[in-house]
């Protein structure tokens, strides 16, 4: 490591918290911790790279709370308690002021979850950023993707298409005449929706929540039907989903048509809501959740034995399940 | 993620090893892990970029290899065993036959330790390999940096320098008309110098073996005498180190004189041997280990009182310590 590689690890270390269960934090080999008893460590790992996972002119606070908060999203849908996390950071230059920023946003999604900054290492390199997690579940009641039973509603948490209606404003804006085909109602770039795709909400507290409710989860980064899908393939079985009941939220209503709309909401990524199956005879159980959280969980469709994902508008009839929304892709 | 991705990840999914510690691998949002009860976790994250950390022309097989050996050299030099692993693998394109390669090399090395890969994700971008190692220890039992006591002796293992010199030698070959300074005694790259920089042996058994006979340890990435110094650093102390004592190969010898010989074993990164420190009346305990592992280890040096690391020849006086080798730096 350079002086500089030092420096920037110093950096970092004297603004992380602690918790009780890190024996040994950044500093040493490798970081020690000590899981607690009768629970299972569950581990994600994701990488965000600049220009592929988000816009060049991303702030670093943004960068940094998007890297973790991919990754937190990713313990939600096991219905994990976060802990630890370990940063591997790429940089074409040791460039303090952007670790500052980048820590600015990490953090503040860290301390949200109480999530304990452990280790990992600052290379040299194009941008880039590859975060682990850590969180526990009490032995057997992890929430999977394969769990989902024939007859099951489907949930989806929060609104869809935000971040993907985001990503398409800022593409209209700084592709010189680019030819989206969308029509963007007024023009410049809502921050909402920028919010939604550069500041994901990780849904933790719901992912607790459903792990006694829900059957199966999975979160929403490669749009709502293609994640769906994956569901149903892990699971063995399809799904029907009414695209009138994708949820929207009242920013992209108003700045995409109706079909631009559904097709972000259907096929958008980097929403990282939570969608889950559940008994019908639950329904009340997951309004109570609703309530309890204030957040919107909207029923979109229903669990089937024929594989693939069918989709219907309300006044259409039901597609065959492998077309899909394919020919928005 | 695209449809390559998933075919990727289908590949990797295909070839990974299964342990009973894992609940579930490869396929959901996260990987569901159980921890043996009485055991520390311990966690290590490292990241090789292309042409930082490894030469552009490298077979993806020790790229592969390389990526897995320097996380678990980590594991190494806490005295931890390791268990499991998580990868993120960004690449230009999907490059499957890049893939395949890659994969050689790392589930070699994975199998030689029981390792099984249970995470990560596959992305987009200039080539870049992350990895998170996960090992055990006995609470308590860690070896650590902050540990080296007054009067302990400092061992190394192996040899040092060969993977410096392995890649001086390929920067000879590849830069036309570089003007490095070193003499090559032969004019070519000798392959067992480059299997040393590509292949690195992660001294998983050594780390176990000195659990209970060393105070402190730190596996060599960024060079003997700056390695030695972060753990004198850790444990607030200094050291005093024979240059003359540090242990060569015969292939480093028959490829450079003294001065650059013995430059590349002070200085020279990536060579991944444990430098530990053990108290004198140990001698027997680590010749012992030494023996059974038919593994060269070699005093060289002594921990002291005054901080930083005092270095000589057979002949010479000790420098002062701050200074130490600099000035090959």
């Amino acid at each position: 490591m350079s002086t500089r590689e030092f420096e920037l690890i110093a950096r970092i270390r004297a603004r992380v918290a602690l918790r009780d269960d890190v024996v040994l934090g950044i500093g040493d080999d490798a970081a020690l911790l000590q899981v607690p008893a009768g629970q299972q460590l569950v581990v994600a790992m994701d990488t965000l790279n600049a220009g592929v996972h988000f816009p060049e002119d991303t702030a670093p606070a943004d960068i940094g709370w998007k890297a973790l908060a991919v990754n937190l999203s990713d313990l939600a849908a096991m219905g994990a308690q976060p802990a630890w996390c370990t940063l591997s950071l790429s940089m074409p230059e040791a460039d303090t002021a952007f670790v500052d920023g980048f820590l600015d946003g990490f953090l503040a999604l860290a301390s949200q979850h109480d999530v304990a900054l452990v280790g990992g290492d600052t290379t040299r390199g194009p941008l880039s950023i590859c975060v682990t997690v850590h969180g526990f579940v009490e032995a057997g009641t992890a929430l999977r993707r394969d769990a989902a039973r024939i007859g099951d509603d489907i949930w989806v948490s929060g609104t869809l298409g935000d971040a993907a209606g985001g990503l398409q404003q800022w593409r209209e804006r700084t592709v010189k005449g680019g030819q989206s085909g969308l029509s963007l109602a007024n023009g410049h770039s809502d921050p909402l929706l920028r919010a939604r795709l550069d500041r994901p909400t990780p849904r933790i507290v719901l992912g607790r929540a459903l792990q006694s409710i829900a059957h199966a989860c999975i979160d929403v980064s490669d749009g709502q039907l293609a994640d769906l899908g994956h569901l149903c393939k892990a699971s063995g079985v399809g799904a029907q989903v009414n695209i009138d009941a994708l949820p929207a939220s009242e920013a992209l209503c108003a700045a995409f048509d109706q079909q631009v709309r559904q097709r972000l909401q259907a096929t958008g990524g980097d929403d990282y809501e939570l969608c889950f199956t559940v008994a019908p005879d639950a329904r009340a159980a997951v309004d109570a959740v609703a309530r309890e959280m204030e957040l919107e969980l909207t029923r979109i469709g229903v669990i089937i034995a024929t594989p693939g994902v069918a989709t219907r508008t309300a006044e259409g009839a039901w597609s065959a399940p492998a077309a899909g929304w394919v020919h928005f892709g």
